[in-house]
């Protein structure tokens, strides 16, 4: 593979470092390059929230002593990732200029405060945040510490949807509209602005969707979301251009799991790699199994969006302090949890944060280093001994990726869509339908890539496109084409409904000659109003969408699931078509986990895409595969208990050698890392 | 019955027709004519939301295209009710004049967008709606084809309260209170003032109750709402006065349910007929008996506010969208459910909306015609089959009308005063006091009226009057006069305690006289104390309000129910006292249905007010009777299943004729629609 | 003791009396008058919200209407408690000065209208409250029958957070701040704003904490409430500065529960006497236990501000009006709930309010006068009945007060800084907790005072600090100090983390020496993780938060309980170490209340703090003693129903001098006052 970070190729491990809140301790700083080396820390974050020292007036920088850090840190081989520091402005900024700071939907100017609160439009704070970062470039961009440019923080994430809504946004966000649709009567036909006497006679009538004003014209909804990811994107790529100025180093952001407001697919290209922070819920359930395949799928997104490893820019190495209840990773948890994401395809495991801050809202946030106690903490230890383990994993798993040859369909701008409607139910939750698709697979111990309609879906085996509502142009005919040559689709209800502007699609589903279904109802039935649904000799509950659908007749579909009861029973549940040399499944409603379960074993052994462990895991135990230097299997054992499993043949565990094979027992929370014999 | 609708008097089918958002597409205007009549559409409604078709510019007005469809549609027997198009403004003028729209509580202008946002004090705004409402009628308004016009749509429906609170209504309110009060020193009076220190020395002091300024003078609250109502209603008289200019039509304007905000008592005289809309959540509970009884109870309303029959202006031939869960109405509870409009008075039954709207926030309404599959649903089907339905008995239903002996008291006046106080408990709650005494009736199969305080009483031989709080100058005169006539009254706890601006009425209560008790206390207990009634050798549970009151020695008062524990035990619960030739009822506490099932069914049989069928109904079914031409029997079977039942004489079905009598079986949701023979 | 009010030194029976609702009804006032009398009144608060009759226009005052009635009650007997006017502004100052209305964290000044909303920063404000004060003390202030000052009223309860966000304000914090931290250095190393690069470069970037600004800066938080709190109390004395002008008279000033605004223990060294408003939610549970244990806990904290008698300024006679349910107080309870007061130490049973006011928002709040029946009602009798026996027992219960041996820490400061932080868990309850450790004392019939970090520690023999976050300079060395000097001192988990300027401790908690245990982790646990610990033989469920320490080996330190489960299992979970002629305890966790209960049973015993009741009280009962003339032991009831107890000796009832002893019957809600003979 192409080395993205050219200076040190390997594992990293380490995290968000914040020297400049102890500049005047300098025993702490000496502390700090002690213990990161104790703990096999290579790699730290640099500059995150730096902007109010490195230019304490405008125009005023001081570079000097965070150069001395990375001088100190570097001559004890520990590398630099370089953030510019638009996280945060400093005060000087907030208080000088007003534009820079955000506007709410109400109209209201945010008042100085807190972080990710700047306008994304507003022009001095990109003249701003072009000066910073070319001084940046300038005086650091080529320091031999230095590996990667951290292009801001955690893009958008201001508390609430990301967006601002000052006057300059809005002229922005018209000269997008302009720059789409052209004419006002394409935008008022996309729209269909004639409902509710809404036509725009004038451009500048349009408004950004505010809760006092328009919120229920779901076309405009959708292009708002559309142009905030858009400038937000546009601002990420202009501070790109910036440290680039003076330097050739790599780029990255730090994301944040599947973040709403920004669609990431779009960011990636722009990106040399992906990175992201990862805040699991562990311990909030009765066993870690959902919050495993939760992250799981995180971490394949990650992946997803450039097919290549990622960097898993943080995570906690204990609790976080944002949640309601912040509980203790039990002993075991953090280590499993680390190389789960390695397992995923992160070459790095890194923390937020390095050392606790001693006062402000982050204080009580894990850190490697505590307020007390020093090194001697079970927290401490626990890094310092999976920073051991990554050194020595470090040159065989470098060079290897997971290759999925399942994908499932995830697309922002169907996100957006579908859970602004006001349709069958309020609480449409793609998320969470996505996560019911994504189970089973995990549960096999298949990874699977996720796509968005733009992606190209050959070389995948089977795609599954669940609550697929907004068909992008030209995505049915990608499907059919796909499903002609080979591949195998799964189609949802509540799929195909309206195209790019929200419009319905009229007269037929756009892949109806592909499904062989004609849909005539949906019926969103209260919690009371149960049914099932009859699949191979079993029965399964349903949930509450229901599509009522009848095959074609004639047209080839055949009738795999039933609906067992109400005026809908006898309706097919679940459809399959065979189109060219693929097939193509429709299935009406939302299900119990284990129907999910068995339609997708069914589908793996039909497509051949399970692994030498599918049908071998035990419950609370998966399996991940990097391939491309040696075969790797990650087995990752969720269970706060021993589990035993069977091996399917004889591996080598990668840190040691010792072979392994037959039964065998994992420790609580044990991830081992085999390589094929 | 004297002819509302001289032009077109018989039973309407049909519903809100939105042609101007498909003017581009004039094959599917001809399809519309062509499934219109498939599907016995006689009736339209247009123009609801057609301001920025009619005046695309200011000034520049559009006629053609809403005429040629009004003559395409009378060609093809198909007649309109017209609209003025005030339900939405169009964004020229939003965008011109800023004080067309309503000001928020907090003092915010609200934006463009959404509906029924004007502030409906506005010259502008009245201006601007002369202008189109004179164009309407002119150009329209003697068209043979329209029959009705629609004043405005669904007033003061905004979403929250429908107030505006901008300077111009806070001017028009001291106005409004200058006229009602005269003096200061009457208003200080009235709003008992002193408390709080709050006495008004100068008229400009006065502002509407909002959460950031005064909000518990309840005087204040009271008056404001009366004014809200008033204005509201003054708009739609101006409406009114516009469309009578060039036109000599019949008006209504379709109201919403018990809509808190507007007294439809008040706008009742001024408008032809009255007519509304109708949304209950069928299937939101484990059956459909309290859906029914409260959708009984709207039209009941509807019926009463003229003592005439009304119409039915909207309801969904399927789903509506804005519920958190839309679920499809089950078969044959279409045809149930618009023939119980029928039933209580309706002489419609108006679908919103024929077509769906391919775009925007109601996109997924139910309509008569679906996006896809054009007229081969279920719902078309269902739909059709109630037009051929409604056609056959048109012309003996038509000249009928409920004419109730009971009447139970709803007095928005009331509804706003005792919601607001800050009292026994924060969640009185009005309506579903009204319900659980009008439940028995429906359940007796007993058509019931409502009066408010203002109504004249004769005439009933029963009148309830739950939670009625507030009484109005004059009103415990006319109650008096009632009974001492002959009437019986029902009178309960925490009634007679304000007066009209709620002030405490102090010493007695109004009715001390007529009831013969005096009450001591009101104890709101918790949940889990619990008491019980004891009533003709039975125990029945009470609800949290209880009053503790004590017969007046000597002054005729029977205790027929006591509290069974706690301190008061003892202590009357029920009492009932003989007044002149009549006899009026004191109920001290809330009570479970049981116990209010058992009262009305001795009061239904002590006053002569039981029907034919009354003792004789199953579980689920219910009976309406219209009379005027002949005596109808409306059968309504809501149970989801077959139902016994034993007629108590021999009718002819209306249909066909067909002899019933005896035991039937009515099947799922069928509604029997039987004349005396 | 010395007499705080000279002019009248009983008991005093009486309440909050409005007569300028009723000005123009002299008939009313006459009957007050004989009413009062009847109901043993000899006290009465005036003045209240009186200030737009005493200057119905600016710089116009009239004071003959208030003369005439504080002397028709004199003459009468009934002396008056004089208030200052401040609780609520007249329109005609609101109306002209907007400066004097608050304005909210999101920046919208109020409109005029409720109470205790004015702006305690602005000199309009002050200077009217002056001019009015002044006239008030020159005219009133030598009256013979006044006999008290009730300085404004309620201060802070503006319904939220008390605060005001005007520009005057924010000025008067910045120059508050100066003053404080003298240069911006001191105040960015103080608030950590190196963190998130929030560093301030100039005095005038600081705003206090909004929504929509800075929220998350700890340290600014917890000046910011400092601050309101310290100018709330500066409003407070120059009031009282204002009335002492032209008078001698004792102050005080109506205070709220633990008012979270307003740290009262600094306003209680301006205060001649403390007084405050008891509003207990009697019958909200299934018995009255834990509310007689909240309330007991309020009067205990009035006690300790000056440790001294204090006044139940208000209570309700029956019910109140601002609950959800407002529940009637069964027979009998009116007594125990006033006599309760007096048990922990007030010399007053005042109502609010004498006579329900006709109007408004309090017109359904509990009084001893009704709308209706006159004094015919079970209130009027149950508060004659009271009135009867506090003059019986006044002389032997006024020149006696509480005198306890334990305390429990609780302080405003660490209150604001521990439910502010984001930490282990968002719900942290402070006031619960404190509950929870003051509840076995109350259960063993011993009273507890409460202290803060200020106050000396010397003179208690036991001293418990629940939840002690913050730690004040000097508070560990004074704790170590009273501990070496014989005291017994138990800390709990989450103790010593923070110093005043909320910056964590670093390296070693400040009673690490006392107590001989260090701290590791801190686990805030998912209530489906379970925990137990072991404590003398039986084991007790703890609740989410602990504390994961460790015995510092050779410190001396012996674990008394364990964990049972978990990681953590068999760490210490209570410890002890002596220390000097002391004894420290450490408690690492939430438990059960049985475990509260059998730790503070042991420690009572050890100390030697019980009385001769402890150990023989029944569920429901409790005792509290009033020594200092004679020994006097308040026995309450506290269930409904009768209660066997027996007597520990030889007991005088202090109404008739009746001989008690042995086992004796409790009727419901009895409270007995014994003499000890
Ligand atoms: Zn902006
Ligand atoms: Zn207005
Ligand atoms: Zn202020």
């Amino acid at each position: 593979m192409r080395e993205v970070i050219n200076k040190y190729p390997r594992l990293l491990h380490g995290g968000d470092y914040n020297p400049e809140q102890w500049l005047d301790s300098p025993q702490v700083l000496e502390e700090d390059i002690r213990l990161m080396k104790e703990a096999r820390v290579n790699c730290v974050s640099l500059g995150i929230f730096s902007w109010a020292r490195l230019e304490p007036e405008e125009g005023e920088f001081h570079f000097g002593w965070i150069r001395r850090i990375i001088d100190k840190l570097y001559e004890n081989g520990i590398y630099t990732i370089l953030a510019t520091p638009t996280g945060a402005m400093p005060n000087w900024m907030t208080a000088k200029y007003e534009e820079v700071r955000q506007m709410s939907p109400e109209g209201v100017r945010n008042l100085p405060g807190r972080r990710h609160n700047f306008c994304y439009t507003s022009p001095i704070m990109r003249k701003k945040m072009k000066k910073i970062n070319h001084e940046l470039s300038r005086h650091l961009g080529d320091h031999p510490g230095v590996i990667l440019w951290h292009i801001s923080n955690e893009y958008g994430g201001n508390g609430s949807d990301a967006s601002c809504h000052c006057p300059q946004c809005q002229q922005a966000f018209r000269e997008w509209l302009k720059e789409k649709y052209k004419t006002l009567d394409n935008l008022n036909h996309a729209w269909w602005t004639a409902f509710w006497s809404h036509t725009y006679t004038d451009w500048s009538q349009i408004h950004s969707p505010v809760p006092n004003g328009e919120s229920r014209l779901h076309g405009l909804n959708l292009d708002w979301k559309r142009f905030v990811s858009h400038q937000i994107q546009d601002f990420c790529m202009e501070e790109i251009r910036a440290v680039l100025k003076y330097s050739v180093l790599p780029v990255t952001t730090n994301m944040m799991e599947y973040f709403k407001p920004l669609d990431y697919f779009r960011f990636a290209p722009q990106l040399s790699i992906i990175s992201w922070d990862n805040y699991p819920e562990w311990h909030s359930q009765k066993d870690e199994v959902n919050v495993a395949v939760r992250t799981a799928a995180w971490h394949s997104m990650m992946r997803s969006l450039k097919k290549a490893p990622f960097l898993m820019m943080e995570s906690t190495p204990s609790i976080v302090n944002w949640k309601a209840v912040n509980t203790q990773k039990r002993p075991g948890l953090h280590e499993l949890s680390s190389l789960q994401a390695v397992a995923c395809g992160s070459n790095s495991v890194q923390y937020f944060q390095w050392r606790k801050s001693r006062g402000s809202s982050e204080k009580f946030h894990g850190a490697v280093v505590d307020h007390r106690n020093g090194s001697n903490t079970r927290v401490f230890r626990e890094v310092s001994a999976l920073g051991s383990r990554m050194e020595q994993i470090s040159d065989t798993v470098y060079p290897t990726c997971n290759r999925p040859k399942a994908a499932i369909v995830f697309d922002w701008e169907n996100w957006w869509a579908v859970e602004d409607i006001e349709g069958p139910r309020k609480d449409m939750a793609y998320q969470d339908t996505i996560l019911a698709h994504f189970k089973p697979f995990w549960e096999m111990g298949i990874d699977v890539d996720f796509v968005n309609e733009d992606c190209d879906l050959q070389g995948y085996r089977l795609v599954a496109a669940p609550l697929n509502y907004l068909y992008k142009k030209g995505y049915a005919k990608k499907v059919k084409d796909y499903v002609e040559a080979g591949g195998c689709y799964v189609a949802t209800y509540f799929s195909g409904v309206v195209d790019e502007t929200d419009l319905c699609i009229l007269d037929r589903h756009p892949l109806e000659e592909l499904l062989g279904i004609r849909t005539e109802e949906m019926d969103a039935a209260p919690e009371h109003r149960v049914n099932s649904i009859g699949f191979e000799g079993k029965s399964y509950k349903t949930g509450c969408l229901r599509e009522i659908s009848h095959v074609i007749p004639g047209e080839g579909a055949e009738v795999l699931a039933s609906y067992e009861s109400d005026y809908y029973a006898g309706c097919p549940a679940l459809t399959r078509k065979s189109y060219g040399s693929g097939r193509a499944y429709y299935l009406a409603c939302e299900t119990e986990e284990a129907f999910l379960k068995a339609l997708y074993a069914g589908l793996a052994e039909e497509n051949g895409i399970g692994t030498e462990f599918t049908g071998r895991l035990p419950y609370g135990v998966t399996v991940s595969h990097r391939e491309g230097g040696q075969d790797l299997w990650f087995v990752q054992n969720f269970n706060e208990a021993e589990t035993q499993m069977e091996l399917p043949g004889t591996y080598a565990r990668v840190e040691d050698g010792m072979e392994l094979k037959g039964s065998i027992t994992l420790k609580p929370f044990e991830c081992l890392i085999l390589a094929a014999k």
